[in-house]
């Protein structure tokens, strides 16, 4: 297992599975808890990029030591922060950022990042970048060319890590790889068809944190009453690094780049919604508060009205998802198969590629997760 | 169809069904829409019983003028309500009360039942009678015996009348009896004896409205994602009769009155809670407000919170699945499945009979009462 | 009393005050009731001004239409919707505007404002134009030469009707002007030094409606206990013109255009915050939806936490402002207080003018505005 | 300074104290800061009491490492919890009580505690014990029977303590009794003429702590727009011992034996309300849950709703109140002001005495209570 961003959340994944390695804490926040063959303690972070400067050469821990200050497991003393792609990811924050592409092309740069993969033999890449600014490819030929082209104003740094991936993936006969982050990969067919012909896994886009997964399963709720959704509104705020990147417009933007809305394939209509980050304000940090409105019509002309807040910490919901994601990454590439799995993404992810599919209710989306995982299902 | 309680849920259901007759409104709040071969427009009432002095021989359309003053349709002027059974269910409620058994044994009051029903033949019977304090059976000569020794103190309104709906079905060759409040019928192994060997269908108990369906599905959510939940507080309050009912001690417990807790089932465990109903306050009507806090623990020891609240009008949510219910009720009958009938129940009752079947998320149970009433399920 | 902007505000206004004069509704939402000596049912609205093409020339009644279908009284059909001025107030809004200095110059638009004004001789003057983009002049010299030049750029509609306003009111001998919008008048130096010396009683900027004096009084609250609040979000939502127009980037910043933080002044310390209006929902109509989040310190270090949410009706907030608005502005004018009225500003206004003066506790600004209208304080 | 009752909230207050006194903390949460003559770091605590048997005779450092393991100041450990007087007030709880009145007569112990006090000579005598069942005397010579006839079923232990101090205030000269409990001492006749005849100043009764207080700002806030309120509903849900007694019925009532309504005195009608301690959770803890609705009418008719959700930690809130109180305790028998102060009860308690005086909003009250202690209003 390799991280690519050394962030909170790859931060809290790092912590968490150790932790649980020691015995210090349950499986709580992974929803197939111990269940799969392949066991939580089974995990093994074998590398980890960034390009932060003050993080690149220095070991996880002692990155780890800025999020928190204790039960920081000793076992990630081993692992060291090596220095990975940026093109703009940082661009507008204040942090001091360098990249492999500083020093050579890109396509170096891939084969640099494929060479060391090579040395430390992950089976599963986990993608915990800042949100980027991007453009989708669409086709196989123009993402190839962009690398060839040296085109660093067309890639972000998502985009070239998967395109290693793939080299990757070629030479050792199989990997996976997990997309956490709005960047459309799995939801971009240059990405699945690439995937597909160099025995890569797909898992993505954006892991489904946070406020969009309840939404997704109350207007379930309500769908399956034929009540008729008038409205929502959501909003979100918070005080880590990722809402501080979404002050930026061209990245909030980003968020917004879905194939569809989650609102009309639940619905079957398209509601009148707001539903967007909203702003940062630091010291929420990595808790954030979210506040939803919904009205709807119910039986003979009525109206309700549903309100919900909350306080939910943005990392750990993502981290306790990727161990899971570790573990099918792993499964699927046993499986050899290819490409991308919708049932892993429609449970996991906000936008689950391919980009032809539909977000599902995640209650049901789950029991399919389940039965693609060889688990029996849990109610149906 | 035939209506036992002519309240404000009553009413609801009697205006809604006739004005969408009439066009005069879509199919908002009815969970199957007009996708069942049994159309919304189909439904006829033929009947309405009460025991309040004020609603005894007059028509329905008088009733419900009690409720509101506009959209009512003339149709409601050819049902008469009737003078039904009400053994204390009015005590305590600023209502007087008449019922069969003032002037005749319960046996000659059951009997009477039976007699009017043959003439207007409903294929349904829906019970929506105030909450009840009562205590189950458990077996058939029980309760049976409880009829013939006359004993109005072991027996509510509800037993009474899904005692008689029992008797009818045999007559007539198949009923069904809906029953939508909490008082144990699908879940009394007595009611559900006498139902198999009667030819009538139950469907119960206690329609799922309110707060405790959408608590369900935001409990699954969490289980899914194993967070752990470390309490619940679920608070409600409302101006209808039914609050003003539950201000009774007695009758509140019977809200309590459930084989297993949905929290336990649902989650697995019995995480700490506070679930039941809290006040009543006579300005907020029909239209309750709700309030919910759930606390549950994330991966790597984090601690997030939700807060929900609503505004929720009661009387249509349950009128709205009595639509659903009354043509359900009318298919069971024709496929012959005498008893109580789980698909049904796990997703349209806060108690799903039989007494030994669980509470499942909502979201599935659609699913599967879909498949039983022979529609395609929406999303599996 | 002459309106200037005939939309939602002014016409829930001047609905309402038709209504109590005709004895259809109490005085809910007037803070002062009926007080004072000037009484409410001695209001009379002389005039009306707007430049949306569909309102000019017709009648108020005819205009009070488009907002509701009833209660809509007779005696609004006397008072006709004249041309006013625009200048790009209604900028990408789906509003076809026109106004006076579309065939003159502004300084002749002036002086025909001044000359129809003369002729219904209002005794108050109030600006219910919509949300606009501007810059404050800081000093007379600068504004009169605007007008002179013919500034189409540099001037706002209510910059130029807040100029009329004081050339009316020295012919007059004396006049009020009451800007409820956020456009700084009342905070102008420019404006108040031509106030005072042409007789003119401003009252201003930007009504005290919504969310914000809630904020303030709960922030007092928390400031009296010596609670630290380490963050506060506020979010808004509404479907009104006014939502619609804050969707326009410069005009929402001029939300933002105060002289200096509510937060600051009320805290004594600037907390981190996130204050301001959010987003456009249609279907929310004139009722918007706020959700607000404070974390504050308590006794031995302690976390607290307060939700508030909201469903607020916009329009009726501020047209019962006005009632009172309207009648101190006669009775300031009575005094010969010219220029601006800080006890009158700090209870109504969300910016009370002149620039030099703070926020303070609503509670405490009542009982001095009290004061200075010659009535009791009510607690103090 | 001596505390009655070495509970969460007494625990909290000396940890507080002493680690002000330390500089680990600042002074927040304390509403007069350290503005007073009177410092936070003169404070000295030189007695505790308690009934239960695990507590008395330990010191005080050993009985708060119950409630937190860290940061507990050293100097905790020289004050030793003596055996104080249950009379039942520990019933029903799951605490093992020891009383003097289990040895001796009332009268004795009265004597015994007034002996004891003399020798360590506290100023101010802050009764923190748990919410008791009683009855109010209304005047003195009852009460003074049923002392000497030891009437044990008669009294409660802040009854008899609040008498004893008034026998030691009357041997020194002059002391406080601060009581932060429901049971009615300043609004009772009986107590605030022993006060005065004997030397003694009362403060009370029941700290005004948790939602009352916002809630009375909130109503004052609608009142002052002459906002008209249909109805309020507020709910509490906690973890701590005071929430486990409220489950005791008997104790319950108490909270709501008020003289009067604070919805009444704000609003000057009494809306339909239902605001009382709504139940117990235990992983709540001692931060409790609360819940509040409000529905107003405003201009117009238009009708409006509030939803105030919050969690907020019970004792720390009332520790920092008793910081004031024990000050200005001691700034009141320096002006000899005996019997009980309108002044600091309007703004510290929730039901301020005298029994005749009503509540007013605390932003009011905060500005006379700072002119009593001689302190300069902060806005008016």
């Amino acid at each position: 297992m390799l991280i690519l961003g050394q962030g909170y959340v790859g931060s809290t994944f790092a912590v968490g599975v150790e932790r649980i390695k020691k015995g210090e804490l349950g499986y709580y926040g992974i929803p197939l808890k111990n269940e799969l063959q392949e066991k939580v303690e089974d995990i093994e972070i074998v590398g980890s990029y960034d390009v932060d400067k003050n993080k690149i050469g220095k070991s996880v821990y002692d990155v780890v030591k800025n999020y928190w200050e204790n039960h920081i497991p000793e076992s990630l003393k081993n692992v060291i922060v090596r220095k990975g792609i940026h093109l703009r990811s940082l661009r507008n924050l204040p942090i001091e950022a360098e990249g492999l592409e500083d020093e050579m092309t890109l396509k170096e740069a891939v084969e640099k990042l494929v060479e060391e993969w090579k040395k430390s033999t992950p089976d599963v890449i986990i993608n915990v970048c800042t949100t980027e600014s991007f453009t989708p490819f669409g086709n196989k030929e123009k993402l190839i060319k962009a690398i060839e082209d040296n085109n660093k104003e067309r890639l972000t740094a998502s985009q070239v890590y998967a395109y290693a991936a793939a080299l990757y993936a070629k030479e050792v006969g199989g990997a996976a790889f997990v997309n956490a982050i709005p960047t459309l990969i799995a939801n971009d067919p240059a990405f699945v068809e690439l995937a597909k012909e160099n025995n890569l896994v797909i898992f993505g886009d954006d892991g489904a944190t946070g406020a969009t997964p309840l939404t997704a399963d109350i207007l379930s709720h309500l769908a399956q009453r034929n009540r008729y959704v008038k409205d929502i509104a959501q909003f979100n705020i918070g005080g880590n690094a990722d809402f501080l990147a979404l002050t930026d417009k061209e990245r909030n933007k980003s968020k917004e780049f879905t194939k569809s809305s989650v609102v009309k394939e639940l619905l079957g209509y398209d509601a009148p919604h707001y539903i967007k980050p909203t702003g940062f304000l630091e010291p929420l940090g990595d808790k954030k508060f979210i506040a939803m409105h919904i009205e709807y019509v119910s039986f003979n002309g009525a109206v309700d009205e549903l309100i919900i807040n909350g306080r939910i910490n943005d990392s750990p919901a993502l981290a306790g998802l990727l161990v899971d994601l570790a573990r099918l990454g792993k499964i699927a590439v046993d499986k050899k198969e290819f490409g991308t799995i919708y049932e892993v993404n429609a449970f996991y992810m906000k936008n689950p590629g391919p980009v032809e599919k539909p977000n599902i209710p995640r209650i049901i989306a789950y029991e399919k997760m389940r039965m693609w995982a060889g688990l029996k299902p849990k109610w149906f």
